[in-house]
């Protein structure tokens, strides 16, 4: 197998450059050029190969020395995002027909510097696909000028006071008949739109999401609008818009997040996003949506693809820190049998202990965050045309629930991995210049944006309560199209399972643990399910008997938990199926 | 009890402003003044206000808006120490009189910005204190100096090579007896003296450790020696001194880490600091230290009060992080049992038991850090007074040990808590200007300077493991000054204790998880015990052996250890008593 490594001029695969790795990488046992090939195919590694060449050889891609003010990091990030689409690397047809190549792009920004990747596809794929999934014909003379970058957008959802409870999100869209024209307005400071990237300082245009009224005062829920925000020339904030940057944040700060204030903004009545309901000219709601239900279905898909993206970006963070830190170890010596001869700190059991476990965590959680995005895409497929199917509405809560735990394990896992990497190099670790900082800082936020790490595994729990009470219930059996969760039909039987392993050895089949996994999975449903049917019994509202339900110690839960605190990885363990909200 | 809080204009405890943290406020049990009291005394109360005070009035200690270049915090926080000694919180005399006060003024200066509690003690204490206490009565004449800013010093240990094997350390001094002088010089690149801190900017002396060559070439091992490296009117480096800044690090960005590399500095005799070995005009070296058992018994109490004052520290960081969270919390509603009513997020059972367990741990390891820095004063009293007494050795050993593993305990806890505490505000905790990046950022080298946490744990188990060796060769009592390992002498009973709670309530006495922490300990010493010998039995060498013994599977090592990834927590346990080198 030669395909890619010899006998060519430029090699996708070029031998690695001669120095202090050498030794270290002379007694690998497998050849590193095949495994490249077998895990990411020769399309891809061309594709990825082209991109970084690309970057490599453009001035404006080369690292400044010394650090840049916010305001120049910002500038020159743009400029960046431009010439991105200069290159040319994605077509429109692309985004459609090949998301992987929008995956692999994304993570090769993202390895050069997420404020680049998150700008562009801020622009391209968050503000872009909310147009094109959210509106209809009438908005489609958005999307050339958004590749060719003749407005900038932005996806303005959050407020001050408002993130995870969307419901609560209080700028209102009054509809004025008279000019068949919305009025978008934020009531007062805490309704302000906040955290929204490429908001700060360049979009022209966002994407902000507020309560339609109808005339008489009626309120119709949350919807998207398509809000010009500033003049695209001069960048200048339109009447009745103050728009500005949040400030410094812990990283991503090439990324320009911003807030915005509406004060009476009047927008023509078409560019209400219209695909879940619309207005006519009088003022009259129109919606095919049935019921809240059928919408929230709808949404999973898109919910989703956010987080199967962050879980793939949390990938790409710790695969750096690993590589950094084992490369590393791999040279830098300390100590050894005798004064002359010291032994490179990858050698010591403890530097192995501490990293080893998160290089494998790399490649099991690249492979997982692969996987679930092929099989976003496939549920993608099925929302275009229209499939409105049994199995299509499953595949939605399925992966819904998968990647609102997966997301979670890949972020939290590159957070602590970035973390003991940092603290394996030492002093040197500690270096801005050695980057372990900047990845651990760029990779924080994928705990928190797309929805609260801790708050979504309860979504996850809902799910998996819900697979329990259809079987109690009507005796469903529990089968799902990715099949993840059909070993639960065998959860009474699982739950008499005991552990008999009396060895190290015993263990080191995978279906030891993974048995334990499936027995603690049943053991904490079931313990929850009970928890909250007996809150329910005892006249708690919902509200009241799922917050009870989550993991702490509650008199009134009369909880089996212990008081003193576990292990924070059982504890998130715990949380994903005791977690209730 | 009114002593501080009313009937004076400017009372030490002022009511709270009134805000919307009242109504959380309203529902304490307890009063929060007596607290306060209680639990830092009246005069320690007046002297943190009188420092706070101090800062809050001087527009020199304002946060500029905005971010500040490297160049200019550096600039600024050199300016803010300088005044800091204007201010005259301390006095020569309470260096030795009042060791409380001075580690009050650290803490506090910590909690306005670490960059400039760093900078200051590391020229009064680390640098101050290793001439005091390293040198003699010609070496006095620079502590006025010090203390007037005459001359700004520094700490000169670590290499780019080398940090935790201070035996390798290459700089050389070389004496000359034609001219009583001593020539320090750095061979190459990689023993450039590195990390330094207040080196990169400021310093005008530095403490350098090299190791001291006589004529003939006999090398005596590392001694400090001041050496002059810049002249203190312009700030430009002395003949032969290549100094400079060794840039940006992931925090404490107003401290001028450095580098300095000497090419053939010659330094007079009289200014090697010769505590522990000196020169005759001729080039004999003299020493009264008998061996180098006496010599590392007598630098324990050095080793140990940097990690008694980092365990601090750390506490600081971690109170910062779970005050600013919790109040963040208690006003930041999200969700309700109705639209109208949001429930502040502190009500989630979910919140409460992702923060409060870190308040709790604030308050122990506060109260932890205190009583261990007294115990050290106690230590330090005897070095003194020359106490040589085998209950003063035995002392140092034990303050050393629980110094070893009580940094590792405070630092990571802080480091997760303030992640925890991150996280729990959401968008909002990744937001600058709300913190919780910097104190995560400033505590971070808490894990990793004075002794990287990891290889410090194996200190405690080398403590650890003595006493079981001493105790079964020679039936030597296990009994120590602080009492604090004296359980270890009912081992083997304790090992036959069996955990016989059936509920939680079972669980909520403190003696319970004692109980289970002693047996754990007793488990892991015996384990380790057993492999170690086993290891020398089969032939290792003690470097060999200790490496084997290291918490990982090893087959050489045949270790009853699962090679599946146990939680970390359980890991960082199980290193303190497993890890060996």
């Amino acid at each position: 197998m030669a395909p890619l490594g010899e006998g060519s001029d430029d090699p996708v695969l070029p031998d690695l450059p001669r120095g202090p790795l050498d030794a270290a990488r002379a007694r690998a046992s497998f050849p590193w050029k095949e495994l490249a090939l077998f895990w990411d195919g020769p399309d891809m590694l061309r594709f990825k190969k082209s991109i970084f060449s690309a970057l490599e050889n453009d001035p404006l891609f080369a690292h400044p020395p010394g650090s840049l003010s916010l305001e120049k990091y910002r500038e020159l990030n743009f400029l960046r995002c431009k010439r991105v689409f200069e290159y040319d690397f994605l077509r429109v047809e692309d985004l459609l027909g090949s998301p992987q190549r929008v995956l692999a792009l994304i993570q090769c920004l993202g390895m050069y510097d997420w404020s680049l990747a998150t700008k562009f596809f801020l622009h391209t794929l968050t503000f872009g696909s909310a147009i094109y999934s959210s509106g209809s014909e009438r908005h489609f003379k958005y999307l050339p000028k958004i590749f060719n970058m003749e407005i900038f957008g932005c996806f303005a959802l959050t407020e001050v006071s408002h993130g995870s409870n969307t419901k609560a999100m209080r700028t209102t869209a009054h509809y004025d008949p008279t000019t068949e024209e919305l009025i978008i307005h934020s009531p007062d400071f805490e309704a302000a739109k906040f955290w929204v990237g490429n908001m700060g300082k360049t979009a022209t245009h966002a994407v902000v999401f507020a309560q339609l009224y109808t005339p008489g005062g009626r309120c119709h829920g949350l919807h998207p609008f398509v809000v010009q925000i500033r003049d695209p020339k001069t960048l200048l904030p339109m009447p009745g818009v103050m728009v500005g940057d949040i400030g410094k944040k812990l990283g991503q700060n090439g990324l320009d997040n911003g807030f915005a204030m509406f004060h009476k903004v009047r927008i023509p009545r078409q560019d209400l996003l219209n695909r879940s309901g619309d207005l006519t000219p009088e003022g009259t709601y129109v919606t095919h949506v049935k019921d809240s239900r059928q919408h929230f279905s709808e949404s999973l898909g898109s919910l989703s693809s956010g987080r199967v993206a962050i879980a793939g970006m949390s990938v790409v963070n710790l695969k750096l820190a690993v590589s950094i830190a084992l490369r590393f170890s791999a040279t830098r010596r300390q100590f050894g049998p005798t004064d002359q001869e010291e032994v490179p700190v990858l050698e010591y059991p403890m530097q192995q202990w501490r990293l080893l476990p998160y290089l494998a965590a790399a490649y099991a959680l690249d492979h997982f965050s692969k996987s679930l995005f092929l099989d976003l895409v496939e549920l993608q497929q099925g929302l275009l045309r229209k499939d409105r199917s049994a199995r299509q509405a499953e595949l939605g809560r399925e992966i819904h629930a998968l990647a609102s735990a997966g997301k979670p394990l890949a972020s939290w896992t590159a957070q602590r991995g970035i973390q003991e990497c940092r603290e394996a190099c030492g002093g040197h670790g500690y270096l801005a210049m050695n980057r372990l900082g900047d990845l651990r800082d760029d990779n924080d936020p994928n705990c928190t944006y797309e929805g609260d790490n801790n708050v979504l595994l309860q979504q996850t729990s809902n799910y998996l309560l819900g697979l329990l009470v259809r079987r109690d219930q009507g005796g469903a059996r529990i089968e799902s199209p990715l099949k993840t969760v059909d070993f639960l039909e065998a959860y009474p039987n699982i739950l008499g399972h005991r552990f008999e392993g009396s060895s190290p050895e015993d263990c080191l089949d995978s279906s030891v643990p993974l048995a334990a996994y499936e027995w603690l999975v049943c053991y904490l449903l079931r313990e929850s399910y009970q928890k909250l049917n007996q809150e329910k019994q005892s006249g708690s509202s919902d509200f009241e008997a799922r917050n009870n339900c989550q993991p702490k110690t509650s008199k009134r839960c009369g909880t089996q938990r212990s008081p003193i605190p576990t292990t924070s990885e059982s504890r998130r363990a715990a949380q994903v199926t005791t977690g209730l909200v």
